[in-house]
């Protein structure tokens, strides 16, 4: 997930990772590959002698900028005693931005009390997933 | 994680997500205790004798709904071959839903390439989240 959002955070090149992560380059590399080979990066030459890679988001991998972007905002509100690290700005009307969840058919917004659980289409092949018995 | 999804489905007894989640009596008190140690969920007393407790979501448990829903919301996409395991219909306007990411300030479509990250109060601090040089 730190190599998923360093990427969004413009980061491509393998050293890069390797000084803001911390990490040894074994374990770098493992992590990269299993990233590439789960489709979330693709592996892109910048450099012919010696070779070398930049790593760039997929579609897959752009996809999971929700999840680390609420992710980062519960970790703000609720851990950052400093305040949050990172903020974001929307390009579009030039102010700071937070994410807000809105319901996909009626634009209102979205919470944990707001909706109901159905059993989907994939349902029988999950039994994890089997719903409870709601009663709130 | 899969403690607190079940919590948003309604389960909040020991005996409910053992069954559910497969793991055995230690590891589920364990996490249990850690999740109350952190703040996300709240132990609360449903029968005296023997004691036995209800364990429910803090406002801060219940917070971390848009990172499930994000993430779930991925996994469908992206990695369920037999559809989604769960659907959410949204109780005010009573259609089928996903959760869309909107900008605080103006209400559009946020997504990753419409923001730009900026360093925010608590940046000096963790220097693993310096911002890269973003060049896109």
């Amino acid at each position: 997930m730190l190599i998923v959002r360093d990427c969004m955070l413009g980061v491509s090149r393998f050293d890069d990772f390797q000084e803001r992560l911390g990490i040894s380059r074994n374990v770098l590399t493992d992590r990269l590959e299993h990233l590439v080979g789960h489709g979330v990066l693709d592996r892109v030459p910048y450099q012919d002698h010696p070779v070398r890679h930049d790593y760039r988001l997929t579609e897959k991998g752009r996809d999971l900028w929700p999840v680390l972007t609420t992710l980062r905002q519960w970790g703000d509100r609720w851990q950052a005693d400093d305040g949050a690290p990172v903020t974001l700005e929307h390009r579009v009307c030039g102010q700071p931005t937070t994410a807000i969840q809105v319901c996909s058919a009626c634009g209102e917004r979205l919470d944990m009390r707001s909706v109901r659980a159905r059993r989907g289409p994939g349902a029988t092949r999950r039994p994890a997933s089997e719903l409870a018995v709601v009663a709130r």
